[in-house]
């Protein structure tokens, strides 16, 4: 699919564009909205649900870029990781704390899998 | 698998029991470990490489659990969810916090779909 | 591993890339049959599978190919999504079709990891 | 976490199911809505989003549920399978459609799997 | 989805019933086959495609029955995890093989995760 | 991220490296080595677990090789499926038995999610 450059987006795409390179102060849009502008209502529905998502909350926006590359990384998605790792960088993650992270990310993945093939049955402290 | 309790374990296997107990403070280990006491180097190797893992570091110990949940929920891992949860709730993470920490898991998940089925190139800034 | 051309293929991989080659009406094989050449009883195995289960029965083979993509784009298989994105639009996919495809992925992987994530248990009537 | 029942809901996510309930012509919610709404936030987003998006546009609303079984049943969530499997039958799909699913769902898989292992390079025909 | 029973059972899934009986030396089939037995040609295709992946080969029967226990821990399949763990008892694997295989499937899954989050470039000498 | 060469590695770093170097009697280390050195901790801790579970016991190593690349077919891991498939062939993996391995990854693949879509109930003799 070819990518949705401002210039040939529709009116509905531009005021999407428009928005995320305002709030983001940034001159262009990623790929990954000029990919989605092949469908406008899925371009408007994910940069809104974006905001309201990885906007500060009880967790610093630092923290919620952690758990999208844990995310990302657990699914093998190298766009996300790359995009979500530069945007961590941008609030404030040092490497250090990426080390962390991925070291988490990893101890993750192998007790899930251990879990799964031992069987573990749920403690009881562990029951709704 | 039977689980393997502290009175049936090995001494090789109550030495890393014991260790769990005291450093945790609780009166008995988890089902996860009466587990993989069946493989007691395994048994051993997981519950040292978590405790370097899961210390304080760059991160704080309860947004390690955060990540720990973020990849548990994504691989779709019960166990490792509830033990997780209960863990973080214990280092101070609150229903709302965990309500951000959901949506953001959510997020990524979607994402991550979205980027390979649209096949998104990465942004020339974005290379390695 | 290399991939096997008809040139270098064996006579009994041959017989499966012309029926290839004829039911398709291509003058030559993808590049996933080349590669399981490698195990003629896969490469068998494998296009006698497709074809039955990619016919047209109850479900139109259109939208036996969107849920190929479906699958695909959720495991994160590139090769996958690009060729059965084309096999989709020969059978008549339109781009607002994908757009919409693209949705349902997406928000089904955020809401399966939602579940997982707040351990959702079955209502009653979903019991088997 | 408990599921939050109609009568200990707040205002704002009252709302929410008195809204899912007149649309869907039901007498109660599933668990799924009553599990969210620890977040309000979340639960009006996903509700608005699932809206827009398993509307009937160019695809049909049974074909979506199609694509939302394939994409649960690879990400192994019991919880979403067995509820949209219900939605799907209620849309109209038959059980030789169902069968006609799964083997297309299975077969996704394998394919998806055998090309990640024979590293299988992108046909040139199929390069962005 | 109700189970179908030998006794009601067509003639065409008695057929394979039969055949699976036969050949394991079992007086009933495991729920799998009684589930997809709903849709007759999956059944049958998928019986013989097991009988001919999983004969002995190359690769020893018990060591295909590692891998698919391998496969089936990665992806949380509980119920196949728990009738390939069976079969390969029945195939000679010990206590301490499910032990070593176990290690390795996790130490896999931690490692996977490791080179998507680092997102490490392919060696020249790895490339095809 | 930079990979870090043996010439920029610090000494904890390279006394890691020497040591693979040397037991595996290679000149360099792999991409895979350099990438995690970012977090010397999760290096070391690294190769010796890899060290401890890849070595031969009741399994062979080649044998654990095969589940290695199992598990990263699956997750749809390209550099580990690269690494490990070089690192099956030198401990004695025959083309016909990487053919077998791949087959059996298939399949396991298909019947893990027809198990999932058709929500098989566990068989009574596979309870715990």
């Amino acid at each position: 699919m070819k990518l949705i450059d401002y210039a040939d987006a529709s009116e509905e795409v531009r005021a999407v564009y428009d928005d995320i390179m305002a709030k983001r102060n940034v001159p262009d849009v990623n790929n990954f909205w000029k990919a989605i502008a092949h469908d406008p209502k899925t371009l408007k529905r994910t940069w809104e649900s974006i905001q309201e998502i990885m906007a500060a909350g009880e967790l610093d926006p630092m923290v919620k870029e952690l758990i999208y590359i844990a995310v990302s990384a657990t699914n093998g998605c190298e766009y996300c990781v790359a995009s979500h790792t530069a945007a961590a960088k941008q609030k404030g993650m040092s490497d250090a704390m990426f080390g962390e992270l991925m070291a988490v990310v990893g101890m993750a993945n192998e007790t899930n899998r251990l879990i799964a093939g031992y069987r573990v049955p749920l403690d009881e402290k562990f029951k709704v």
